[in-house]
């Protein structure tokens, strides 16, 4: 097994700057498209461990990467909170129910893990076994205040204006169906590590759309919590990487949660990041993925670009600053990553 | 008349906090919704001075504002480029011919502004007319790199991935694009400044979807010479704003660019970016549009807060971080408004 992912998590040094991609189970795999065609819909596909499994492994047996995700969905907390999760063509994820005011947040219900999304640890046992050692095993969930918009907006949003106009009116009730969130959220993930997850991830997809005050208060303090809640039960042997897409300028505040890694998106530079930051976490990132449309060796350049921004051998895993895109080229995504492999930069 | 507005572009003392609102001449005024039916659609509004001149003066008739902005759409030059802007429900602006390649690039035509664009012409000197000197009139245009964008992807976009493909891929032929975009924006501002704008500002919707290289190269580079363009021919008489969604990050390099005020969105701190800005340039913000949809109480503590971050009592225009949307309650910006200007913060 390449130890090289979490030793750089660690800040420990590496043979090679580590890779994984966001999404690298995905639409632009055909291989995934032939599996997700034979599951049928989309949550069929995430609640079927055999299949689970099998779309985990595909960008493996195609890519040197460093590190598998397990496939799932960032809303399958809400789902066993009885929201009723489902995908509709061009729209992406709906609620059937939403959260609309103090009422819904009350009777909210504390899903038993174990029970409702057993199917997830499940499907992280499966991984494991299948993995056999190949590479490490990465868990994750949506952050709290993420998790808060699908269920307030019902589903995507183009200017959160529910979610905010209840953050903003009764911040009160917020902070409780955050706090609920948060809590899941830890026994979730405290399965997955239980399962075999050896890495975990918390996806802040729209912590960016918040005021730093915002953030502070209804996004990065129930991550704080999750790091806590996770520490508390398995040390530091587990590590955790947050990261809060559009939150580049908060990442003093992020490395202060005690997390072991922050994830950035492509609006800041991995240099002025690693400088704010010093050695305190590693980070993840931070090619734009748009990248992935350019020739192998515009490719190339602008990989070498993100990767000579670090200095020292230890602390950085490269990664895109967002998901892999559905029309991607997977050709494309070979070059950069043999690319990453290949770069011996200043050290 | 009052110049509170214009002072405090000019980092001048003024007797309160001036404040105007992006977008004040809108969807969520009821007014608005009557002219634009009789309009027709929303380019015909756009193209007749007369209505453009009604719906510029409606805000100001009803808040206490310390400046009009012309009503117009950012996607005129691209129009008056050939590429025909319309407006089709649900899915904003759209053009019938989009820019695929170098060639596309290489035929487009500078347009004439007087000729072509002269309906905007006219709408400024009428609003200027009619205003009568109750308000300073600002003029407007969309940033080089956020034309370019709507004019490659034919229209609104998730991912930008046709307009950053092409940047990626060719580079140069993006600037050029970039290139004759400034220029005819440096024509159209003109044009707006010899019909009566007081004031200019730049609206770069998309910048943020950059990172810092590509953003200094391929966005804030062609502000620059429009900054250059407008200060050669008009020198300080007409301050200018330069406004990058998501561009909190960038506040030094934005101010070095000569511009006079920075419009900034709600994700800086506002003390923050004055911390970083020194006394070079005036600050335009930077509230999230959303509180909004709170109470009249919980609007008031949200503005303090930003007011109260600013120190000093000039170079602030008080402001959203963004558009007001249309389903917010008129008098819940009347709330806001006065309480902006009953502010006495520290001096």
């Amino acid at each position: 097994m390449s130890f090289d992912y979490l030793n750089a998590l660690q800040k420990k040094p590496t043979s090679r700057t580590p890779v994984w991609i966001m999404r690298q189970a995905g639409r632009y795999l055909p291989e995934y498209r032939a599996t997700r065609k034979r599951a049928g819909d989309f949550m069929s596909l995430c609640k079927s461990p055999d299949f689970a499994c099998e779309v985990t492994l595909q960008p493996l047996d195609r890519f040197d990467l460093d590190a598998a995700i397990l496939f799932s969905d960032i809303l399958t907390i809400p789902d066993a909170m009885g929201l009723g999760l489902y995908f509709s063509e061009g729209e992406g994820p709906r609620f059937k129910k939403k959260i609309s005011n103090a009422i819904d947040i009350t009777n909210l219900p504390r899903p038993n893990i174990g029970e409702e999304l057993s199917y997830v640890n499940d499907a992280v046992s499966q991984i494991k076994k299948a993995l056999n050692g190949r590479v490490p095993l990465i868990g994750f969930t949506g952050s709290p205040w993420t998790l808060a918009t699908y269920m307030v907006e019902g589903g995507s949003s183009k200017n959160f204006s529910m979610v905010k106009g209840l953050m903003y009116e009764d911040p009160k009730h917020m902070h409780l169906l955050l706090d609920k969130l948060a809590d899941s959220v830890i026994d979730y993930l405290d399965g997955q590590v239980q399962a075999g997850a050896e890495s975990l991830m918390v996806f802040d997809t729209w912590g960016g759309l918040l005021n730093t005050e915002s953030y502070e208060n209804f996004s990065l303090r129930y991550m704080q919590k999750i790091v806590e809640g996770i520490k508390s039960k398995h040390q530091d042997s587990v590590p955790i990487t947050l990261f809060t897409k559009g939150g580049g300028m908060w990442v003093e505040k992020i490395a202060a949660t005690g997390c072991d890694a922050i994830g950035l998106d492509w609006t800041i530079e991995l240099g002025d990041a690693q400088n704010r930051v010093g050695s305190k976490v590693a980070l993840q990132g931070n090619l734009d993925p748009c990248v992935l449309y350019a020739s192998p060796d515009r490719i190339r350049e602008e990989a070498h670009k993100v990767l000579s921004q670090f200095t020292g051998n230890t602390g950085h895993v490269f990664n895109l600053g967002h998901g892999i895109s559905p029309d991607v080229d997977p050709e494309h995504l070979k070059v950069l990553i043999d690319c990453v492999h290949e770069f011996r930069g200043q050290v």
